[in-house]
């Protein structure tokens, strides 16, 4: 599984054995993290980055990794999250397959891959295994926590779990609960995949692979992450030129937006290991932010303790919609936060802030630069 | 395939041979349907109702049949669409399963079933085969045609192909062409289809059949149906008993919108051809009025003649978005009719019109009215 990590990822090895929300326990687990710009000599300039489900904690090129991240533009010497200020760390979820320790990885106990033998897998897991390495890099109190996406679930979970350890929050179209639409979607995703022969109950290796089942899953995907509106002018109606498409098979490939669709989903599939998929897609459904105070998600929300926070969305994301990211703000502010809510107009739908850095770069920006 | 045909439903022949758009012809092939009312003496009360992918021409109760049909609140005696007053034709469209000929018929050339074998099917060739029906019922001019979801599309080519076959037109949930996230979902529902080895390149039958595909397809359709804001006010995060989970997996149904999911699923796989689904899913894709007259989608609805139309829609609504309307809506003023644009505030998405016929009921009832 080696392939899914990135060259000169760093490890932080969690305490042993490492207990899960939901039960059972990692011996010997790790998480991937990598940096940037150097923690300040007050150790009070760190910032936090927790990623959506498929990210790795490459977010951008930095000394000993000079490759381009999956948030190259937000992230470098004066650039929004700005490295010549800010000691940045961005972890590999746990449960996911690029560098962290999850069901692609070796059980040390058996010396086998776990598997479907992982234990449940939590948000919060996540959150907490994060705050480890945080600490073991010797920072007490973050200056800010930023999550996208599943991340943004991740921060908040962090936050409620661990007051104090951190002053700040940036909430980028995440949500503090899951709700009914992106579970049927999520839930979809899963049946694709298990439903694939190949994937056989877990039991795949590379030459037995379920590729259909993680196409599917991908596609279905990448059409929930971005928007009918951005789709409608970008594709239209356009079709492929003859030598793109397959004529032997009548319900080939025929539209642009068919062919889009499968080269993402052919760039996914063997990138990006279906068990860790599987696990950290239910660990989203299971979110929210209400069971971990016995009450609903505003009282969640409210019981975080923050000098000031930001919530971040866009109105054409179905996945993770523009009133989840209000709510976030309305419930941070119960709790006495100083909270602002900056709905932004990007038609890129939910993956808006990873490709429109011209409106989220200057809110980001903003929010930090006047820490 | 009889299973799938409602009982005492009524047969037209088409002419033989039956040309079809993109090429082919259809010998001995007949279209499945309904009639509600009688036609009166000046034949000028006839009113023809063109369905979505699935339904058959049993819209509601008559007669021969008093089992409810699936508008059965918004057609009959007394109700919006009145059959007191108006002779009312529903068609099961050409391509289906439920009684016209599609691609689980027999092919008479062959005596086996047409399968892939079937010609290319177009939305253009349901609405020719709906206009021989009419005029085979002696209707020469109809007063007007109401096409729902897939049979708005149907519904504008029938105006578009056969100028002063109708007087007005209710488009409900319609679109004068395919739009990329739609054909995404189309594409992705049809690929599960096709790789579920069952389906076997068309060639399944009742023991080898492919279940799974239809499943997966239908789910997704049933998702892009419906809409989050209702699901989570429907289903939140409520879990499902622990009795009607499958604890002994781990991946199993956990939350009630699964389990509808899963239910919805469950009552179609076996009561709609997947041939049938593969050829109108894609006969939607490749539906752009605008081709018909070699300009743009605006170009084709301001041809269209009619004295007077409405197009409803609801905001809600991502497979046929409600600015599809509008845009029918403004095309068909730009040629002269007088074209009511009502948007409604129905939180169930695409398939509002089938479910809230509190709204839908006075929109339609009071244009009828006005006729």
């Amino acid at each position: 599984m080696t392939e899914f990590i990135p060259p000169n990822t760093r490890f932080f090895n969690l305490p042993s054995p490492f207990a899960m929300k939901r039960g059972g326990e990692l011996h010997n687990a790790r998480v991937a993290y990598e940096t940037w710009g150097a923690l300040n000599a007050a150790r009070d300039n760190a910032l936090l980055i927790l990623t959506g489900l498929s990210p790795d904690a490459h977010a951008a090129a930095h000394d000993t990794n000079p490759e381009a991240g999956w948030w190259e533009a937000m992230l470098g010497p004066g650039k929004p999250i700005d490295s010549n200020r800010w000691f940045v760390i961005c972890v590999n979820s746990l449960g996911s397959c690029k560098g962290s320790t999850g069901p692609a990885s070796i059980d040390p106990q058996t010396g086998e891959l776990y598997r479907l033998d992982f234990p449940e897998l939590s948000v919060e897991d996540g959150a907490d295994a994060a705050l480890h390495v945080v600490r073991g890099l010797g920072v007490e109190r973050l200056a800010c926590v930023i999550g996208n996406s599943m991340g943004g679930m991740t921060a908040l979970a962090f936050l409620l779990r661990h007051p104090g350890a951190a002053r700040t929050h940036i909430n980028i179209s995440g949500a503090a609960r899951a709700l009914p639409f992106s579970i049927a979607i999520r839930s979809l995703q899963r049946e694709a995949i298990r439903l694939d022969p190949a994937w056989n109950n877990g039991h795949y290796d590379d030459t037995r692979y379920p590729e259909s089942g993680m196409r599917m899953a991908r596609k279905l995907g990448v059409i929930t992450y971005r928007s009918a509106l951005e789709w409608d002018g970008r594709f239209g109606r356009v079709r492929l030129e003859s030598d793109r498409r397959g004529d032997e098979d009548p319900f080939g490939l025929e539209f642009e937006v068919e062919s889009y669709l499968e080269g993402h989903a052919r760039r996914f599939v063997r990138r990006f290991d279906p068990n860790c998929y599987l696990y950290l897609s239910r660990s989203m459904d299971w979110f929210d932010l209400g069971e971990t105070v016995g009450g609903d998600v505003m009282d969640g929300l409210a019981q975080i303790r923050l000098d000031k926070a930001l919530a971040i969305g866009v109105q054409t994301d179905i996945l993770f919609p523009l009133q989840q990211q209000q709510q976030i703000a309305e419930g941070l502010r119960v709790g006495g936060t100083d909270t602002s809510f900056v709905p932004l107009e990007s038609p890129q739908g939910h993956d808006a802030f990873l490709v429109d850095i011209e409106r989220f770069g200057p809110a980001v920006g903003r929010f930090l630069g006047s820490l």
